[in-house]
């Protein structure tokens, strides 16, 4: 359905037909159809035509009801669109004043930039925070996250340009995975330099397959544990120097500790950086007992409450080690995100990890087929 | 008793009446005096008459058999000592050339400085690590530990020259205490800088003590937790702004949560920084209750295994949290602890902290003692 920008009366913006966003409205319920007349645009607001948007696993967790979200709520918070109408003033993340036509990706997460949060870089914890595709559907604004045709990018989002040649299903997901990968790394970097260093990526789903080839192309040497053989040899795609299987045992040799030990005869460095993607109590233990004296645990993939894990916190104390929560990220890690999945997608298959593409209208089955699906992404085209 | 340099042909220094120790042979045994008549110091070495010991927690619980560790040992880590004989090329960890009758403190870990935990400034770590105090009593090095009438100071430890004016009982808990701390507040500081930020301690030990002192002289606004209503009331000697009991429950306004909130009302921002002290578990999970979002929990006090906690990682991630566990130090921070109690013994009563002083022969009753009673260091004077 072509979609043309009717008028643009200062803050009014009309497109027809209407722009129209799926709403959730609680566990079990469909989602339903909300057409969005018109829409007042701000000082630096935008109105954004999505292009292609995925759907991310906490999209599927809150549809499951396995974690609290409020309700009714627009979903979607990975998209790539083109920019239709232009607020006032409105600039990239770099200061680029944006034009209508650009392509563009932005933060899930919209900030005051004035609050002590704000003011000390947690732009993703903002005393006013709102976030796309995870706050309440309201008045004004009604297209606020990304299963729709459109999506209101408010001031105070960190939004990029994405390059005119980059697949629509590379540059999707960068403003959640990729960008809190870039995060991640970005806090183990700040521990220990990634390159010649031997990383631990726990999980090979998008978070951690991105965080292999991110790590590796940092210079890192990586090694990837995942407990599904198919995830285990996309692992090798996106640069693993060595996997490992969880299941079979600590210390069998394709378990985690024989891998590490193998790794470690073949002359690489115990690891001093462990990302934790995948979410598990039990890889959270395989952690902190896989990384060296003095190392980091970065944790993004513990993003659902009750999964309980017991330490002793004699061994953080012992070992030197840091353990880390990353939840989201800055302006910053989007930017670096949209600039290493520029190139990154010619050397790794990116591409590849959405799967099958669903028509808006068909959000449901969309979500279904990505809580059972064999690919970390399925997409959303709102255009067909 | 006076001891005398009698001769020092090369390598060779005999002090006569010789040299002693005094030698933990495990639990439940007392403690055997062991002479030592000569000893042969090597290149970089030390030999130093000890002045004032003092005893650590850690001898308690390595007593209690809380811990493990080898036998036979000279116990002792903390100690402040005159230099009576210099190897070749001894210097201080800044670079001065060491004379005798120098008064000197001394890093609680001998280092290698080569191997790649040194190469990365974790020479608390080293991969040939030495640590006085705690390694099994051996030819060679039998002046091991603090509790002894002199300790052989060997290459790779960090020497740091203590002013005269200086108490002993001020100056020995530098070597592990007070250095220990400085790291733990580097490490804090590196995360968020403490010059007006909340800083919360939890324990009002001789390392919560030296940690709100510390925290306080660095600009920070100290809020101390300690279930002992006698600590809670020295915390303020050394500097607290605020105290609370964690005994009286979370929501108490005396408890840790009342304290904080009350905090907050007066105007505090939310605590960024935590020093956990104590070891309790307890403790570690008000710590990761009170810390701010954002914000970094430093372990330091849990330094004997078998205190489990059970935590949810979604915290650490939803909260955007670091966990950091302190072992130790580098020089940099023991040079750092003596250069800040050279001013604050002035201003803050660190002298108290030290109570009852005992013979060296009475080593045992003053273990007892550190046990039981009611001060954080009990000292142990080998000169009388």
């Amino acid at each position: 359905m072509t979609r043309q920008l009717i008028s643009e009366v200062g803050r009014d913006v009309l497109v027809r037909p209407s722009p129209f966003a799926m709403v959730w409205q609680g566990k079990g319920s469909p989602h339903e159809a909300l057409a969005v007349p018109g829409v007042a645009l701000g000082p630096g607001e935008l109105l954004v035509e999505v292009e292609l948007a995925t759907i991310c696993r906490s999209d599927v967790h809150t549809v499951l009801g396995q974690r609290e979200g409020p309700a009714p709520v627009i979903l979607g918070h990975e998209q790539v669109g083109r920019v239709v109408a232009v607020g006032e003033g409105a600039v990239t993340w770099t200061g680029t004043p944006i034009v209508a036509g650009m392509r563009v990706a932005w933060s899930v997460t919209v900030s005051c930039g004035n609050c002590d949060r704000c003011s000390r870089g947690l732009t993703q914890k903002c005393r006013t925070l709102a976030r796309y595709g995870h706050d309440r559907v309201h008045r004004g604004w009604e297209l606020s996250g990304g299963f729709a045709s459109h999506v209101q990018v408010r001031a105070g989002s960190a939004v990029v340009l994405v390059g005119e040649s980059m697949p629509a299903r590379v540059a999707a997901p960068a403003s959640c995975a990729t960008a809190t990968v870039a995060a991640a790394l970005e806090a183990a970097s700040a521990h220990a330099p990634l390159r010649g260093a031997t990383v631990l990526v726990l999980g090979a789903g998008m978070s951690g397959l991105t965080a292999t080839a991110m790590a590796t192309d940092a210079g890192a040497h990586v090694i990837v544990s995942d407990p599904v053989a198919a995830r285990r040899s996309a692992a090798f795609d996106f640069g693993a120097a060595a996997v490992a299987d969880p299941g079979v045992g600590y210390l069998a040799v394709t378990g985690l500790g024989g891998v590490l030990a193998a790794s470690a005869a073949a002359g690489a460095a115990e690891p001093l950086v462990v990302l934790e993607t995948s979410g598990s109590p039990a890889a959270f233990r395989s952690a902190l007992r896989a990384v060296g004296i003095g190392g980091i645990v970065v944790l993004v993939g513990s993003v659902s409450p009750g999964a309980e894990v017991t330490l002793d916190p004699e061994v953080l104390v012992r070992n030197a080690l840091t353990v880390r929560g990353v939840h989201n990220y800055s302006g910053r890690n989007l930017q670096q995100a949209i600039d290493y999945l520029s190139d990154a997608w010619h050397s790794h298959p990116f591409a590849d990890l959405v799967g099958e593409t669903f028509p808006l209208a068909l959000l449901d089955d969309a979500l279904e087929c990505a809580a059972s699906g064999p690919h970390p992404r399925v997409g959303i085209d709102p255009r067909v």
